[in-house]
């Protein structure tokens, strides 16, 4: 690795042994030091792996190009839940322990937005980014205080919204069920969100849910939306997007190719790097989803299930998309919904209760 | 038993066989169709078991004494968390394919309140009481009839709940983990929640988390609080309580001769009932808890905990109440808190990581 | 259905509240009484589904066809482990709350076959067919007697075994991890297991071992080798063979048509059936594996693997066949094997510990 | 710390990130380099912590008198399983990704035990057991490079088992579950099992089941029976038992200390130490049971179950040992056994089900 290329160690927990637990921080230090930075972690939700194939092909880029922004990487950010098997599971969404999932514990602060303004009304942009980003790190400094009310899922999410809070632009690599590749945006960054090239994105408003992707954006959302109360325009000054990097519990160097190129993209749309890549593996043409229109559909009925359909398939209303078996009559039955739209991810196939997932879609009226 | 007490079956699931689930509901029908009437579920969290032993006390009561309202009674209302044992630990809190806490997805729906009131401010109670619980029979129907977008939790949740609003009084019997006999009351009925004759209370505000006691309070104390507003002063209609019996995965004949002394208590307080029943094992000092001052504190290092305090127990900040071995170091440390408080509830003992759940502490600050 | 096709329920266990747990048998009664039976049950691992798809095929197929030979069903023999669901996985092969796995539990009685064989070396094989027969039921009735040393695993096994060993040839459903179809065949029954023409056979010997094939051929073919050696020459007048369908938590109806055929051709051969059905899917060259030749691979070194082959793919030692990255160092690594061979099924991809299992290999030393 | 008391780490397995995985193992060096060695690990079952607290005091003693021989420690020796709490529960007992129980998989080499006496007819007792050590140390290391079939249960219980054949005692500490501190003594150490002072012990024979006592005793008690067999009498060289420190998830200083006399007892009487202590909490008369009396009983009902009955309590067949509820039918049943004995330990309490573990039971006849 290039001598620009570095590697740190954070403590993030404590087994029963009193052995701390640490996770690895690897830093690519960029040749512009005014360069905008970029913080990016994989494998919060333990099972969802293929971040790190990115997280590797982005390594071998940087190694060849230092980027002119710095570059902040937590490959493996939740070494609790990492190796967490039951049986023929890997319990990488929630905390074993607890049911915590490991992505809702990010903090928002309670800011007085107002006063904020009203103070830094008349600062330059680089001012009261500068101070905002102060008050941030103070109020997450003052909540990791807290500590005999930290549960090891809310220390650890905290410890690295500490990290990703030092970047300007955050990018949580997660991944769904049996999914295609998708991305998390806020509703300000549609068209930067456009630059990653994968084809569908869920549009999100600006509210707070746990999740990192919220945690970073909600604030600096909400204090340019105070900023326009008060009559000054500003941009949003941070952007974090969750991209969801196919199936859990796989992991796909081809894949990976084309999301590098994704990322890469849109690093250098936000001048992180100026070096070369290739684009030809990415859309064109994105299609944003509303999230009001995003359906997470139950079984109705219990069975075993049988798909005709897969993740990036488009079906109408009433049309056959699988079949089940109901052991209790020997029975096959048809699968079909009353909505039509894109298949973002299917959820289980196989053994189903009723009111087990069945699929993520992504539905359309028209 | 007497012909008075009759019992059916509520579907509330199905399995991926495709064969149905039920829950028994046992109906004591009481003598005077006037007088109010109350709803009882226990093991909703399926390992908190010992609501079933109050209820075996109780119908053994009932049968021998018929009350004055209808008494509903769900025993063992969730087949599908019931036996989900994983190796040395019942699964009873969370559907343990989802994550989902059993206790966390009752309905509460969105109501103008403001026009309700309109509608109702010179209505009698009795009509505007009857209104007001048939649109919220609507309400929830709607919610139910999605039923491609219900959880089984949410739907196990909504169809209790059913059940519940049936009933003018709603005690939902839950466990803590090692602890002592507690309940939560709404605000506005701590004083009718002493007639329970347990030690101590937790007093929640007019907020929504999921929880069933809140599903039923909120809408009533909402609307109570509309009526106010309007200028008309109206009591509010509805209680539930959570019992907390003791703990879980725990069943005492003894305790529940105590228990269900409170629960009968309540009842003749609310006219439900007028036979005679003993209450040498109340409680007459009662002692209030704001839920601000009730503390879940967790571990700050891992290790092998021994306590030396139990639940009920007071102990001052500093105070030596356990002790932990570390193998890492093979070193023994002692455990001492910030706070004072009496203990609620131990969460563990034994293995212990950072962040785990200690205990449950109503802090004092006196 | 037809009136020759009906069903019964029989107890196999009893859940914490009290209430009975059954399962389904169906009786297909065939045409001949001097015919002989056949048993066949589903999903005792009870995320291995692929068998009911094939029952529901044969159960529509006697519908239009009565057999010979009576056929008994037990299609979704594991009511216990059927819907537990934890986090991401079922978790069917174990006993959740035991670790106990549902397919060890079955019985070996301990018999005399020297005295029994003394006894019946004169009598004709239907005699001492029967006098078998009746000595395994009543060795099974005694064992279940003994009530309080029954785990729910034995209980369950003992218990349709009781079924299975009524019947003349017995087929037991399962299915591996993501895996070809293939069947495990006793020594003794190698020509008549390729009349299932799926392309692969494991070859098993007269061992004990707890599953249901051993349990049914073990006593059977024990006394055959002691006629022999008592001078008598005789057929083992039994058969089981374990089907595996394919790969656990999954359903097909392509597969189960061609999985069905077999089971058909099987039927034929032994005069259980004699109506026409098609065999064009059906394999005609069957490769038998040794069991000294089945090796379980582990892994070596732990990663997040990715894999270039998939299951009845061959191999030379050496070849490349996937690669896994390491996120302690941020590399990826070949992945090889010192092994040649065919693989019958993947155990895991994505996330793998050092000793994860890795595939199920048919090695061949030429 | 003395300077005779030293800490080195032993790679035992490798996370899926390709971080290794180590143990400790604490070496406290004797002033005597002829004097016997002792090894002794604890938590193997990793819920089964109590053996820590005897580790703890045993250290604290060593560290004031140093021993004759040398004592091998390794403390907390699963950390695979150490925090794998999934719920309410810690999983301990089982790896849970595979089921496979972590105290089965050490390793019992085939040895020609006749030709090994045979060479060693005329040798002396040292010389034939250095030998026999030698053998037994290359078995294991060729059975630990056989490197691709290795679980992970496999690969720690034979690193651990390499450690322990070093030693010539050998003490496994471990726990029942709700229980008397008791322990597994071979038929040939019954006297000096005596020593110490637990008031129960179960006797075994020279059979070998896959846990650590078995390990180390089997092959020196089988060698031991060859040289009678070839007409010279022997002692077995080694002693193995496993100590049951009371239940599992549970610390207690105060039973360490009786537990920890007992172990310096019987390393008093090995001449391992020589220094004094006290012994005032031992029980001078002990109750040898034997393995065929030792029933593991099981509910034949479900139910909610409270015990009237604790470990180390006695009962007679059909005395009232505890009752439970039926929420089928809101009935509560008397349980009583067939069996009279000791409680070794209390299996369950709460929900069980049908073949749910009741408790260990020491039976008696007279």
């Amino acid at each position: 690795m290039q001598n620009y290329i570095s590697k740190e160690k954070i403590k993030v927990s404590q087994s029963s042994t009193g052995d701390d637990i640490y996770i690895d921080k690897i830093t690519v230090k960029g040749s512009d030091d005014f360069a905008p930075s970029v913080y990016l972690q994989a494998s919060m939700h333990a099972s969802e792996l293929q971040g790190n194939a990115v997280l590797v092909e982005l390594l071998e880029y940087f190694n060849q190009h230092q980027p002119n922004g710095d570059i902040y990487i937590i490959p493996q950010c939740n070494p609790i839940g990492m190796d967490m098997f039951i049986g023929a599971g890997h319990q990488g969404r929630f905390d074993s322990a607890t049911g915590d999932n490991w992505n809702r514990y990010y903090f928002n602060p309670k800011i007085n937005y107002e006063s904020f303004v009203k103070e830094h009304i008349n600062s330059s942009t680089l001012v009261y980014k500068k101070a905002f980003e102060e008050l941030l790190q103070q109020e997450i400094a003052k909540e990791l205080s807290n500590k005999w009310e930290l549960s090891r899922a809310k220390r650890l999410n905290m410890l690295v919204q500490q990290e990703a809070q030092k970047a300007d632009f955050v990018l949580d690599l997660h991944t769904d069920t049996d999914a295609i590749t998708y991305l998390y945006t806020p509703e300000y960054a549609k068209e930067d969100a456009e630059k990653f090239g994968y084809k569908h994105t869920l549009v999100v408003g600006n509210a707070f849910g746990g999740a990192l992707d919220e945690a970073i954006c909600v604030p600096w959302w909400s204090l340019q939306l105070e900023f326009k109360k008060q009559g000054r325009d500003e941009n949003v000054l941070k952007e974090c997007f969750t991209l969801e990097l196919g199936s859990e519990e796989c992991v796909s160097k081809d894949d990976a190719i084309m999301q590098t190129q994704g990322v890469l993209n849109y690093l250098k749309h936000k001048k992180v790097i100026n070096s070369v890549f290739a684009t030809d593996r990415l859309h064109s043409e994105v299609i944003h989803h509303d999230l009001a229109d995003y359906k997470h559909v139950k079984a109705v009925e219990g069975g075993l299930y049988e798909w005709f359909v897969k993740a990036g398939d488009s079906f109408e209303a009433g049309d056959l998309i699988g079949q089940y078996i109901q052991t209790s009559s020997m029975t096959r039955k048809d699968l079909t919904l009353p909505y039509k739209g894109t298949i973002i991810s299917i959820s289980m196939k196989g053994a189903v209760c009723q009111g087990s997932a069945l699929m993520n879609l992504a539905t359309t009226n028209n």
